[in-house]
């Protein structure tokens, strides 16, 4: 009885791991690419709200990733992980990792993705886990402020001249394919969610296109007809190419000086 | 006397590794922008002639830069040069290490650099360095229709259409204020200069200005009126900030997989 309580304890323990990657590699990505951004953007007042966005999103990483490497128990913390894992190691949704090529790509990724995000930490703050309650606690208030970031400017760019509106819809157009990972599952998915840890992500998708379509109506564009899971694979391991230069840029400083300190 | 005799030999090493480093990064930074064109040329001919081009530039590193190691007498090999130093020891021309951009920024780098280097090159044979002399009297074949092809494909495109004259212009506008560190000269390039192993950088410049005349007139192209040595400091290491960038992503397998064989 107590081996099966173990194995069973031990098999939570590793989809836990895998979980806590993934929601912790993608705000990790997404707060890299949010962070390009950082004396780039085009008026002062987006540049310092996408620089809290990336803190935020990266203060939720440490969280994740540090209670991931805790119970993986291989000495590895939310550094080691963050800087010392090549792309086919990292559990990111692809659509965080996509370049941000103009503004309208960067909004429109946001927004698309903090729907989801704020439903699935709010979900999270009911979890039977009591560290993951927590985390979810914590950055419930910070997301839900940037869904209505996110949510107010594209209708402001949406609804605006008719080269930010072109320009809203044709990020939507280009990002639509990748959304349908948000709401995909396997066997890790399946355990969290059977334990009561994590809602399956599955619930969480009538929920966004609910939202998704009110606020893209403000805004006056038009939901993509296409499926909107055409690529898949981030949260097992397979990426983009872009995974990679974002990486070697990231990780260049402590690759090169390993357990460099200051 | 002797004493004297291998300070003095000390000194001129000393020199000799610096210029190598000077001459070798030159060569593979300039070699790996210009394979970054590998699979994403206009047309295909160009595509295989600049992957070509790379491929020349990155032998000739390793030569130098063989070399280089080999004097310096510390165990580095080219490829501990090339993989294991951060940018502020780079010595390399600010002009090779700028964005590639355009097909224009492109083609016309390749043909301020050629002018330069074929002269170089030619000079180098001469070398009293007779390790010198064998790796110039290697390249400069290559170097040589290096420059023919630019040159050929500046006045193509400089006497081409509208458009293709427009950027080719505006290429030659950006990029000249950076060509006047071909011809930038320091203790170390006295030093060579001195002892008869390489032409004196300054010897170079009117030669340079001279051909780079004749094709922009044939290319209908306008010099621009500027000073050509606005952007110095590569050759003592000061960079831009792309260079950084460039060896992230060069050196980013060595980096994670310290010597990693196959």
């Amino acid at each position: 009885m107590t081996q099966t309580a173990d194995v069973t304890a031990s098999a939570l323990d590793e989809a836990l791991v895998q979980w806590l990657l993934r929601i912790g590699d993608t705000s990790l990505i997404l707060g890299h690419r949010v962070s390009e951004w950082c004396g780039h953007a085009p008026v002062l007042e987006e540049d310092i709200a996408l620089a809290n966005t990336a803190l935020d999103l990266i203060g939720h990483t440490q969280m994740w990733l540090g209670l991931a490497g805790q119970i993986e128990g291989k000495g590895r913390d939310a550094d080691a992980l963050v800087y010392r894992r090549d792309a086919m190691h990292y559990r990111n949704l692809k659509l965080v990792e996509l370049p941000n090529d103009d503004m309208a790509i960067t909004v429109m990724r946001l927004f698309l993705f903090d729907v989801f995000h704020q439903a699935l930490i709010e979900g999270l703050t009911q979890s039977k886990d009591p560290r993951i309650a927590e985390i979810a606690a914590k950055a419930l208030k910070e997301v839900t402020y940037h869904l209505e970031r996110s949510s107010d400017l594209v209708v402001r760019l949406g609804d605006g001249t008719q080269q930010s509106h072109d320009r809203m819809q044709a990020a939507l157009e280009h990002l639509w394919p990748y959304c349908g990972e948000m709401f995909w599952s396997d066997a890790v998915d399946e355990t969290l969610a059977d334990a009561g840890l994590a809602p399956h992500p599955d619930r969480l998708r009538e929920g966004w296109l609910a939202t998704v379509q009110d606020i893209l109506t403000e805004a006056t564009l038009k939901a993509p007809e296409g499926r909107l899971d055409v690529h898949l694979g981030g949260k097992v391991g397979r990426h983009t190419e872009h995974l990679g230069f974002l990486l070697a840029e990231m990780q260049f400083l402590q690759r090169a000086y390993p357990d460099a300190d200051w």
